[in-house]
């Protein structure tokens, strides 16, 4: 049905309230009521119906068209015994005979109960003198069989969305009994992280974790939709146990049957999806597992899951416009009108610092390289300014600390605003001074090009904060996604040339003719989306030339008899091709406004990859170690 | 659109044929374009298209009702430089310029060139001098801009779904040049399966594996849209890496940097998913990747897929009539309408010989317990007997030979048709004779009572696949989905009591009283769903109270201190549940009639767990082994 935009909005607003919204593929608005799993009694829950309509408002707003409104009401009672969930009845109920089932929120008066579920929160009320609430504890698990009844006009709840009606009942029967909770589930402060993850089949009660995992499923659903039914896609499982690939990051081992052999657990499906696309599977996309041994990162889990997909027969604009519409089309949050913004890895080093810039805020460097001539030969200096308002004034001594701090660690030179004079002389801090609005402050860094702007990079982050917290900077509340394009194909490693993407990333085509002469100088055709300052994506176009692979494995040291079956594949009959792969645990941490990747991830690993739950990794047995034919060692 | 069930059938055999068909939910036909994978001219192509416009036939006959026909006309050329697939183009598209792109797969006369994609064939034809095809070899990957142009009539090939129309070539550009290959994709007959999986690249171009990763795919999407959008499921991603689950398969343990710990990889996220439940998330589902170190077993694979799910609030009937409707509405083949056929383990064994019995056809067993007076005491003997028609005459001392092998694997005795009045006594011959129809012969098994009946149970399949060979035997063609449910709680182990299941199946509520006096005699609340003699999914009622899961807990010697975080998610409030899990790779090789399951997979490893391609699993370096605090022995 077609309707128009102010009658979608009344729909959402007043009869399907509160939800969250999935704006679903082909310009539909697909409003899930299974989404509706906050009940408005927790606190936020205001606020996320708030967003909610807000986003939608805004969305409609920008494509400025009719949409249509596809209400879909999944059931969720079926092949269950209840008749409905905590957050259904309304009004017109009344008079009916239900069957609902929940854990006990509260208990009052011995009278009333608040029954929960994953839907929201109904009240049900003792009719006789055989149902005993006294003897319910909280978060019993009870069935309720009862007859909906309006509640007296005073005691209506405008705030809960069952708030109208009672449900009196007839029938409690308890379903399960509980031992004492290490921590309340009413509780306004949530408990530590660290107890939240001892006892995560608690804390996946509170309504954020429900908002969270729910909308990651409809999220990844919609994606799927996209891409399988509106542009043909294929997902194929592609396996984990797998060989080691070259460069990249350490990969988790798995030790066989057969004496001293291994598995890898593979760090992406790169290799299978190029193999597909010999293969024939020309569009291909995977909701992959993937594998790093990176504990030792913050913010880092041992598994993680990517959207991987490759194509055949495109090109680099193919592989970004295919994105962005994805993105734009399933995102829950409003995006701009495609295309994104894009800015070279050149230019976001010497504005930003960053090869993944913020650009919700301003802050960009300026160039000061000029000012200084007696370097004009040195073509790895750089020399850069981050103006700021001077209204920020003089930074504390934590800040000037941690400046020096960024100064040592990338190796170069860091002048405050106050010193320019004293450091650099007056010719030059005159000159920066004219080259700046009046009102402006400024922070230079001096030294390898690379180096300095990265410096200046982290303290333009710093400064961002800090002139927020004062008030003294605009910042956008929307999401700004931004390609960075032309990365350089190496990077200098410790033992030579290093990928900085993958192995089998192509060189730019300007720049082929460099690599036996200048490699450092070679641009790839790789490619970041970043939102926000988070990188949340990344891929390239590969390459298809089994020559040109070989040459490029040389290059980096690689091996080339160890891949045999990949330069195989090539050689057989490969098309052109080039893909992409999006981390879905930081782009649902951005869709939910949550706090890190563990908020929306069902159980995560703590820091030091162990699971907080059932204490794994655990030694294993005599048994199992002869099996596999391996031995621990403290030393070697 | 609301079309009667005449025109969609005109609609889909002729302007939308070849198509694979999937059912999709909410009894929509949706017939995916991106499915016609199968150009005309490869073998088995008719067969395919045929038979799914027989299954469309045949479920709008079951259903007799109207259907919706969603003609989903996926974009398989959006992102890419080609206009059109080689699939594609017909006789409206005459006078186009047009760019296509793909393998060459024949050419001819220096002037016709076939060119082939994933979505069929199109004719090219050289116009100019200056385009010399000998020089491309078959394999070569190009592009090709042209104009469609009608073939004159009497070079209109009928077979071919793009037959009326050919491209004439303006310009053929080489996109990636080919070596020799290992073999020929022209082949009728295809090479062996080593070599296939050796060079999976070129094997999966083969349109039995197009056509079988593209149902897979689909298959998938629309199990998900029946759970997601029909039955509001949340799919949640669950660790992969964990601890060790007590009892079952053997797990792959997986090294981390801390010295002597290990994960296991999970052999099902049986844990997880009732933690969910006690969290709240109360219908969760989840295409899961599972790991079991069980390669030595034939048809099995280290790492497969199955669709996991778990609900709230349910019951063994709940969880069973959501499996009959999701299979009733996304399997691509027909089924017979819900409610499947359910029969107890008991009936199983006892009338089949098997907890997987094939119901496509008859041979059901005689019980002749009752023909042997002196062991009426004796409660573990039984004597079973399989009738089939006399016309098969006697067996051959091959078959004969399988029998005593069957005997002795079981430890029984059975006696063939000929033998009866030799060994069991002119007196029993004659009962037996009298209660089996005058044109039977009869096999008869006799010991340990499911001992017996499983030998006799293997001679079933073996004398089935006898009387097909000869005509003798009407076997449906059609899927037969069958419930076995009433499964035994425990079996006898080598070391006292095991799980028949896994540790957390709800025992039978009528049997509890008899867990410490007779345990083997406690039948479970597990199910198992088999299709035409395949175990394709299996589940149970699980136990929710933390003292009952003890209690089992000790009978089967699992040390409940290990499972804490287990044991505390029933005691903190976790509801009443259920789930089952459906083997992926099992159900898409019945629904694709192939072979075995590695031709469903794209990558698969062969018998004793190697990958083809890589040869993993391979030896790892001395620096893993040292980060990893572990070292490889020959022996202990």
């Amino acid at each position: 049905m077609m309707l128009a935009r102010h009658l979608c909005l009344h729909r959402i607003s007043h009869k399907y309230c509160p939800v969250s919204l999935c704006l679903a593929i082909n310009r539909q608005i697909t409003v899930h009521r299974t989404l509706t799993t906050i009940p408005k009694c927790f606190p936020k829950h205001g606020d996320i119906t708030y967003k909610s309509s807000t986003y939608l408002a805004k969305y409609l707003h920008d494509t400025s068209q009719k949409v249509k409104l596809d209400v879909q009401e999944s059931n969720t009672n079926t092949f269950t015994y209840r008749t409905h969930t905590c957050g259904e009845l309304r009004p017109e109920n009344e008079g009916e005979k239900v069957v609902l089932c929940g854990w006990v929120q509260f208990s009052r008066l011995s009278k009333f109960l608040l029954l929960r579920d994953a839907y929201g929160l109904t009240q049900c009320v003792v009719s006789n003198d055989t149902t005993n609430l006294s003897e319910v504890p909280l978060e019993t698990i009870v069935k309720i069989e009862g007859t909906v009844a309006l509640r007296p006009k005073d005691m209506i709840n405008p705030k809960m969305s069952t708030g109208e009606i009672e449900v009196v009942i007839n029938k409690l029967e308890v379903l399960n009994t509980v031992d004492k909770l290490p921590f309340n589930l009413r509780d306004y402060q949530k408990p530590k992280e660290q107890l939240r993850l001892q006892h995560r089949y608690i804390d996946l009660r509170f309504p954020e974790m429900q908002n969270n995992l729910r909308v990651r499923s409809n999220m990844l659903h919609n994606m799927r939709r996209f891409l399988i039914e509106q542009h043909g896609f294929v997902e194929v499982e592609t396996p984990t146990l797998f060989c080691r690939t070259p460069g990249g990051a350490r990969e988790f081992v798995v030790p066989t049957h057969h004496t001293g052999l291994f598995y890898s657990l593979v760090q992406s499906p790169q290799q299978f999806k190029q193999m597909l696309m010999s293969g024939g599977i020309d569009r291909y996309f995977q909701v992959a597992r993937c594998y790093r041994d990176e504990t030792t990162r913050p913010d880092r889990q041992p598994e993680f899951t990517q959207l991987d997909i490759e194509l055949s027969f495109t090109n680099l604009d193919g592989v970004l416009s295919m994105i962005e519409q994805l993105l734009y089309d399933t995102f829950v949050k409003p995006l701009p009108r495609p295309p994104f913004k894009r800015i070279t890895y050149k230019e976001a080093i010497e504005n930003y610092g960053s090869d993944k810039p913020n650009l919700t805020f301003g802050l960009k460097f300026v160039n000061l390289r000029h000012l200084f001539p007696e370097k004009s030969n040195d073509s790895n200096f750089g020399a850069y300014g981050l103006p700021y308002t001077s209204e920020l004034g003089k930074l504390t001594a934590k800040y000037k600390e941690r400046i020096r701090e960024y100064a040592k660690k990338y190796n170069c030179k860091v002048v405050l605003n106050e010193n320019i004079s004293k450091e650099l002389g007056m010719e030059i801090n005159e000159k920066i001074k004219n080259s700046i609005d009046e009102n402006n402050s400024v922070i230079v860094a001096l030294g390898d090009s690379e180096n300095a702007a990265q410096c200046l990079g982290e303290i333009r982050l710093m400064i961002a904060q800090l002139l927020q917290s004062n008030n003294l900077l605009t910042v956008k509340t929307d999401i700004e996604p931004l390609w960075v394009v032309d990365f350089p194909l190496f990077v200098k490693g410790e033992a030579g040339l290093e990928t900085c993407h993958h192995p089998f990333t192509a060189p730019h085509p300007e720049d082929v003719h460099l690599l036996d002469t200048d490699p450092l100088k070679v641009r790839s055709l790789a490619y970041d989306i970043v939102m926000n300052g988070n990188e949340i994506g990344g891929g390239s176009v590969r390459i298809h030339n089994a020559d040109l692979q070989v040459k490029i494995m040389k290059i980096l040291n690689i091996d080339p008899g160890k891949m045999g079956h990949f330069l195989n594949a090539l050689k057989c009959g490969c098309p052109p091709h080039a893909g992409i792969a999006l981390g879905m645990d930081r782009l649902v941490t951005l869709a939910c406004d949550a706090e890190s990747i563990r908020e929306v991830i069902a159980f995560p690993k703590s820091h030091d990859g162990r699971d907080p739950l059932s204490g794994a990794p655990n030694t294993i047995s005599d048994d199992d170690k002869k099996y596999y034919h391996i031995s621990t060692v403290e030393r070697f």
